[in-house]
């Protein structure tokens, strides 16, 4: 993500978590629903870390393919159980990205 | 952060970078900038995590804000050094939060 050079404004799904102490599955979930938002019409890039709080942020190309990965049906599903077992809070911010500049070292 | 309310729409400055190995300095660094950004006119929150890519995410309540912000004398020496010492490369964008929601478990 971070030397792709994207049209703007384009969009973010910033999703800010503090997981529970129950693994079953969790990683492998993650795992998953990276590869498949990747799949997805618009997709344009993810990036992730966890400390105590994790903070993962998908980008798109507009608010349909927003709305579209939050309608898919795996994924609606990923969303349930990860309230169900994995998250002990979390909050979603949708956000529209109006600037952006890089840095890289030579 | 998780848990306020904050006035849609607001704003975030998304700080995603990779660090260079020398330290010298970085912690402290990266506290007091934390402690500044808390001082600042129309500062809302701050989230951090690192694991390969660090991702760090400040909120502010408008546009104006992020720009005296970065216009901080102290921020901007911060800045420079990271640069030069800190980071191997970090992409910078500014975000509008148009929409949030969050979950908390019982």
């Amino acid at each position: 993500m971070n030397s792709k050079k994207l049209n703007l404004p384009y969009y973010a799904v910033i999703f800010s978590s503090v997981r529970t102490k129950i693994d079953d599955g969790y990683s492998e979930m993650a795992v998953r629903m990276e590869e498949l938002a990747r799949q997805q019409e618009g997709f344009l890039g993810f990036e992730s870390a966890r400390e105590e709080l994790g903070i993962s942020i998908s980008y798109w190309r507009d608010l349909e393919a927003i709305k579209n990965w939050k309608n898919n049906l795996e994924h609606s599903l990923a969303r349930k159980l990860g309230r169900e077992k994995w998250y002990q809070s979390f909050k979603v911010r949708i956000a529209k990205i109006e600037y952006e500049y890089g840095f890289e070292k030579e």
